[in-house]
């Protein structure tokens, strides 16, 4: 899978993504990244990319020109989804990872400033999104958070070790705690059940410690987790001791 | 502002805030951004960090020991805020990082493999935060875009042309869309609105744009927008005419 970064800093998107999983995965050539400097498509001899806002208002507005210019330049497929990150876009979360890692190429447009002329986004963005609730200086490090949990997404790039994590987040529960050695640590002992063998007592006391940490940091997610009835019971027990 | 940063990749924090608004911001002095490496306080010759979960599982997990070391090298004053960067934390949001801009200093954990041991994460976490639904391959990225959206609400950070961003996010509507010249790019035209320089109208149609945007992509915000009577009442007339 191909990701094509349009970006003021292109510098920024490649240090930050060449280490741990998804470093290996490019090393594999399993996924490309390439990151191309909008500034470069500037007609400006100053190289501007920027101007101020039609009506007025703080800040600067990035141009449709140098932008489209990029595009055009690295847009080998007309049917390639363009993603735009911006506040004012859907919220990413990992059922749409899922979905951009089948496509073969995606293209990411990272804006700077009080963001990019309309005209230009009307034109080739395919899809807005917003990576949460807050502002950040730039398309950036959004991009390359959806790089990294898009990519873990794509077949080949996590080994079978690796790939607990994005199952338990499908089932709307959180995580349970991990424990490694040593047993005892500055007096704290690790849960018992976990040094039994126990597989079915493990299982369920995972199970039961998901439910207790969903329903403490994210009860919206409990609503659509699938529970058997043992579990049910148990988290009504849970929610009247707490 | 101080931040701190517990990490196994420590270049990889360094080399990406160190652009644009937050670059500038550390250059003035006005914050700081330190990286530590997690292996360096590995006490195996291997400098080894992580080993086998207990109770079995796919994955390694990070243990308590260097993770613990690394914190008491770094952590002047036991007050500090402890944030663990995890799928299994409250979801970060905008009123957090005006919240989190209010400290002196805050430190950051990025975990990797399938988590920490649990234990240290007790012993010395304060805030488990999630940056949204999505699972990433280390707490790195997450630690960055919570750095960004934090430091910008340091006071002397942002300058005031830069600011008004964040406000308009406060208001639960999503931003407006922007213009620069030329006035016709492509053959589109600039909204006529937005060439007169009548302010109370720009004000006026820019506030029913971003009306318009939070009920397409983030209708959830829109319950919690201060609107006038006026303004609700243009919201009523969309709906109908969707």
């Amino acid at each position: 899978m191909k990701f094509k970064v349009m970006t003021l800093f292109p510098e920024m998107i490649l240090n930050g993504l060449h280490t741990s999983i998804i470093g290996k995965a490019v090393d594999n050539n399993i996924i490309s990244i390439e990151a191309v400097n909008i500034r470069d498509y500037s007609s400006d001899k100053h190289k501007h990319v920027d101007d101020y806002p039609y009506g007025g208002g703080a800040g600067m507005v990035m141009s449709a020109e140098p932008v489209y210019n990029c595009y055009m330049d690295i847009c080998s497929n007309e049917n390639t989804r363009v993603v735009y990150l911006t506040p004012t876009g859907h919220t990413f979360n990992q059922e749409m990872a899922k979905e951009f890692a089948k496509e073969d190429e995606l293209i990411f447009l990272c804006g700077h400033y009080e963001g990019i002329d309309e005209r230009v986004i009307e034109k080739i963005v395919t899809d807005k999104i917003s990576i949460g609730d807050y502002v950040l200086s730039g398309g950036e490090l959004a991009s390359m958070v959806m790089i990294d949990a898009i990519a873990r997404m794509v077949p080949g790039v996590l080994t079978n070790d690796e790939s607990g994590c994005e199952e338990s987040f499908e089932n709307n529960l959180l995580e349970y705690p991990q424990y490694t050695r040593p047993r005892v640590w500055q007096g704290m002992e690790v849960p018992e059940v976990l040094l039994g063998g126990h597989h079915a007592n493990i299982s369920k006391w995972r199970k039961e410690e998901s439910i207790k940490r969903t329903m403490k940091y994210r009860p919206d997610l409990l609503e659509k987790a699938q529970l058997s009835d043992r579990e049910k019971q148990f988290l009504e027990k849970y929610k009247i001791n707490l």
